[in-house]
Parts: structure tokens; C-alpha cells; sequence
């Protein structure tokens, strides 16, 4: 039995690429697990501090002393590429450092080609200081859409995966959301309340009030300060989490664990399998930027290239709700704490 | 061969506690573990939506809607005290489920007797979230000194421990910090520049200049913000983290993934096992708040009972420095950086 899916795939052709995908994204993680322990036996000395001119796992700082990119990154995203092209010599591959070494940043995935989008190292930072919150992104896209998304967080033994109409898992064996016995919770009655709220600091340090930093912050503090201050903005979250890893705050996300992520000014390669695993589970993304009317404007389904995002957890019904209803519900009172952020990209 | 330790104890003796410990450790994590596929799995339906009236794993709010306690907490409590009564009768215990039951807060370690501090759980809100960052945190105590500490993170596989004299550890065969050979990294020359930073919103969310949550969030802008910025005091960290788990910022501290943990409210049981494996594997911990002149007062030792800590993650010589000299350059760059907090309690 072969039913039709975007771009006139099969079934079998799709689970054919799943299977594919993730095991791809095991070996993948391998690697990186890999690199770390060469550098904890003392093979490589990548560390932050000066020894910045060491041997295969040396590194060189793009935009500021933020952004590293190990060698282990762009070896991992070539190991990639080629397993792709070999396999799927039609597909066209768009993976964070070969994009990066282009001049202009315009959006490139585009609805005519099957399309894998890959990060192969999310959470460099992390990486590079050997915290856990680290992992390896893949999607395959058709129609511009995500229909399949692996993440491997090595260091944690946590694998997330999705293919559409198959759902989401933790592992190949624990379904998405966890917590889904007898039903998926709904979103909190009064939230942001009770939410677990994840947000990043970011690239963009710069002091100035009209800067993405100081935008932050000010939804930050919206978001966690009690209930009633800030002329009513106070959300009073259960808590505020930062792990360095837009990836993996998509899938926390997905997994229910995090209830509302809200970010701008990663890219497509950093969020597509996210999405695709999150839409998956039955969580909700949107544009982290509100409308005019944060009450009543309709809410559009997330734009990849858009570098503007916010994810809401899968949520079930409750006695007054559907899912989808206390989902919307939980984005217009967000919108209405949160600031414009400012992440201009050319063509998206 | 019996080598004296604090309280008159012999190395032997030390040993076998040590394992009993680790043991206590892992049994405990397990039944956090358990907890929670009971969660996945329908039976107990906690969660911080509207099904709070549920059956054994029901829960009662707190403080206020971000302190939730779950009767995992008190059951992992009882079970620890259970057997370290059955095992060491003549050993104080100092919980976090009993203790907040007392009606006063006051600092109830002495160095008299032989004592164990025990959180069943950190983390709490991540737990009833299903977010891994949570953790099971045993800290024995010699003359008032955490001699041994054990941090086990069930749903990350982590265990963290540490015996005075004896190393500190990941799972008991990765010697911490991870970073070692051929040496462990110095302090970056410019730190707080190049650092992870990690720091914790908390629960005090009232939104007033001089209440805890803008002090921290004028601190986290300070170390955040761009080289030059905000009157010299921009740090420009590389990457600001929240895990929500004060025990397992100090484990990754001593594991050298975080550099710097600035924390202010949290207590003793929170942190006791924390410090004794930090300080083993060559770790310093003081103070959060700064002195008066931050370039040049004496660095003290943490207290234990003062709810304001500073950790620094251990550091190796360079051309220039000890790493202890490395440690003491990047606490007061911190110390200039910082706020005063305000989290008072009786008797520490």
C-alpha cells in the first residue's frame, strides 16, 4: 500500500530515508562523542582558555569570542554531506558550515528538491567546555516543509526523532510527549504560570536599549516577575531555563519538558528538525514577534527561515479546551510579554 | 595503614562510608527514575496543569506556585535517613523535607558529630517538568566539613562523587575535572571573558530595585554584556546557563564545563555535597557577595550555612599564574561585577 506525501514520496520511500536519518544522525553523534574524548585523554587541546593554536581540534573564532567553530564541527557536517550524497545524489544538502562560508545569508531551501538542512554540531559553546547540552540536527524537508527530524545528544544518550505521520520519540521507543497516560496535560489554566520557560542570551551583547540583548531581558524579567507587577505583565513562570542550545530546547520542548520556548536569531539548520519533531508530538510554533493585536491576530505557522520563533508544548484537552485552544491561548499571553526582536535576513 | 582525618576517623573507615554513599546514591536516583516512568507510564498523574488532587504522586504548593514538593521528595528522604540510621546510628541527619517542616530556619550543622546533608531531589521543578536537570545530592560531614559528597542525575546518568583525599569522580571512572591532560586549563587571561556562566532566576520574583530578582538580573546583564559596555563592568561571557538545579551547577563546575556558578538563596543541602566534590577536584568556593574592596580583601572559604555562593572551576598553572592565582583573578572580576543579595537567615 503506497500513500501519497509531499513531493509525490511513498510511504516506503519516506520510512527508507527515516531509517536512514537516523542512523546517520547516531554515527554523527558518535563523532562529536568522539572528539570529546579525545580532548578529556589529551589528544587536542581545545579548551577556551589560551591554548588556541593546538592540532586537529584547534579552533578559529568567527563573529567574537562567542561564536567557535571546532574543526570537529565541519569534519562531522562533511561526514554528513558525503553519507547524503552518496545515498541520494538528487537531494540537495544545506548544512550550517558550508552556509556559513558564503558571503550573503539569504534563506536557500526552497519547495522544488528534497532537502536535508543540517547542523552538525548545535550548542558549540557547550562543546567546546564539554557541557552535556550538545547534539547533532538533521531534517529532510519536502515541499519546504519538515517532514522528518533527528537529534542526537550524545553526551546525554538521548536521541529524538520524527517522521510525519509516524510521530515522535525519545529514543526509537518512548513516544512524544512523555507524559501522555491517561491524556497530554493541557497548558496551564493562567499561563505563562507554571510554565517552564526557555530562552537564550544569545550573540547579540550589545548595551544599548534598542539592542536584542536589552529586549530580552526586559521579556525575561516580564515572564518570571510575580503575578500582577509590571502593569500587568508579570507571568510568574515556574522557572527560566537557559541550556545554549536552541536545538535542544525544541526538543524538550517537544518533549513536554519545557513548556514555552521563545527565541530569535538562530537559522533554519538550528531549528528544522526541531520543528519537525515538535509539530510531530503536537506542539504549536509561531513567530516570536507579536502582531498589532496580540488578542485576536491570526496565528501563522512558523516560518523557517524567519529566525523568529516560539514553541509551545503538545497539549491535550481539558474540560473547557481543546489541545490546540489552550496552545493558542498560552502564545497570546506570551505575545503579549515579550518585545520585537530584531533579526533582519535577507530573502526570508 | 591508618591515616588520621578530621573527627578522628581512619582512612578505612572513610572508605567504606564513601561506598555506602555512592550505593545510597544510586538506589535513591533509581527510585527518582522510577517515579517517573511511573509518571510516563499513567500511574500517578502529576503535573503541574490541573491534575493536582491525583493519588500517590499528588502534590502540595509551597511558598508559592514555584515551590512544589512532591511526595518522591519526602519518600526518598525517608528512605535515605532509613538506612544511614540502620547503617550509622550515631550520625546526625540533616534532610531538606525534614527541615522544612521546622518552624525556624536556622544553620543546624555543628562540627561535633559525624553528619549527613541530604537533598532527595533537586530540581524539583525540572522533576515534575520530566526535565533531566534533577538529582539526588548526599553530603557527609566531618568537623562540620563536607568530606564526602555524592550527586547522582538519574535521567542523565551522571553521578558525580568525591572523597576527601580520594578524587572526584564521573561514574567512578572519569576523575574530574574532564579537562586534564596534559594539564587542566587555566582561568581564561580576560575572565569572566570566555567563560560559561551559570546562574539561576530563582524564586524571589518580586519586582522591586532592591529585591533579589533585579539584583540578579542586573548581575547576569553585567557579565553578559558586551567588552566595554555598562562602565567598564561588561564581561562578555561566552554563554549564560540555568539549568534550575543549584546541586548540579556545582557538579558541572567541578566537572570544568561551567566556569563560573553565582548563587544567592539556596541551602546547605543544597550545595553541601556540591562543595565536597568541587573542592576535591580543585575547585574554589567563597562568597557571592563582594567586600568592600573586591581587588584586594582575603578571599574566604565558602560557609556552608550563608546561602550566598561563588564557585570557580579548578584551574591549572600557566606561563604566569598558579591556578589558584587564575581562580582568585577571575572571583574578583566577578566580585566587581556583582550585586549585594539579600537572603537572610537566623544563627549562620
Amino acid at each position: 500500500m503506497s500513500v501519497s506525501l509531499p513531493g509525490g514520496m511513498t510511504v516506503e520511500q519516506l520510512e527508507e530515508i527515516y531509517q536512514f536519518a537516523i542512523d546517520l544522525g547516531k554515527k554523527a553523534g558518535q563523532k562529536l562523542l568522539d572528539g570529546m574524548n579525545s580532548r578529556i585523554a589529551g589528544r587536542g587541546a581545545l579548551h577556551t582558555a589560551d591554548a588556541n593554536t593546538s592540532n586537529n581540534l584547534a579552533f578559529t573564532e568567527k563573529d567574537n569570542a562567542v561564536d567557535i567553530v571546532t574543526q570537529v564541527d565541519e569534519d562531522v557536517e562533511r561526514f554528513i554531506h558525503t553519507a547524503i550524497e552518496r545515498k541520494y545524489p538528487t537531494h540537495k544538502f544545506i548544512g550550517e558550515e558550508t552556509y556559513a562560508k558564503l558571503a550573503a545569508r539569504d534563506y536557500l531551501i526552497t519547495p522544488d528538491h528534497p532537502t536535508w538542512c543540517v547542523d552538525p554540531l548545535d550548542g558549540t559553546v557547550n562543546y567546546t567546555h564539554l557541557f552535556p547540552m550538545f547534539c547533532v540536527s538533521i531534517a529532510f524537508l519536502l515541499e519546504g516543509r519538515p517532514v522528518i527530524g533527528v537529534i542526537n545528544a550524545p553526551m546525554l544518550n538521548q536521541t529524538f526523532s520524527s517522521c510525519i505521520g509516524r510521530g515522535a520519540w525519545l529514543n526509537e521507543t518512548t513516544p512524544l510527549p512523555l507524559i501522555r497516560n491517561p491524556s497530554i496535560p493541557p497548558m496551564p489554566a493562567n499561563a505563562p504560570g507554571k510554565c517552564v520557560f526557555s530562552c537564550e542570551w544569545g550573540k547579540d551583547r550589545r548595551d544599548t536599549p534598542e539592542g536584542n540583548m536589552h529586549k530580552k531581558i526586559d521579556t525575561f524579567v516580564n515572564m518570571a516577575a510575580e503575578r500582577g507587577s509590571r502593569g500587568g505583565l508579570g507571568g510568574m513562570v515556574h522557572g527560566v531555563r537557559s541550556l545554549g542550545s536552541a536545538t535542544l530546547d525544541l526538543a524538550y520542548t517537544a518533549m513536554g519538558s519545557l513548556d514555552i520556548w521563545w527565541e530569535g536569531g538562530c537559522w533554519e539548520w538550528d531549528v528544522a528538525a526541531g520543528v519537525a519533531i515538535l509539530l510531530e508530538a503536537g506542539g504549536l510554533m509561531t513567530t516570536a514577534n507579536p502582531p498589532e493585536d496580540p488578542e485576536t491576530a491570526p496565528i501563522e505557522d512558523v516560518r523557517l527561515g524567519s529566525r523568529l520563533y516560539l514553541a509551545i508544548r503538545p497539549a491535550g484537552p481539558s474540560a473547557t479546551e481543546t489541545g490546540r485552544q489552550s496552545q493558542e491561548r498560552a502564545v497570546r499571553e506570551v505575545w503579549k510579554r515579550v518585545k520585537h526582536l530584531n533579526y533582519a535576513r535577507p530573502g526570508a
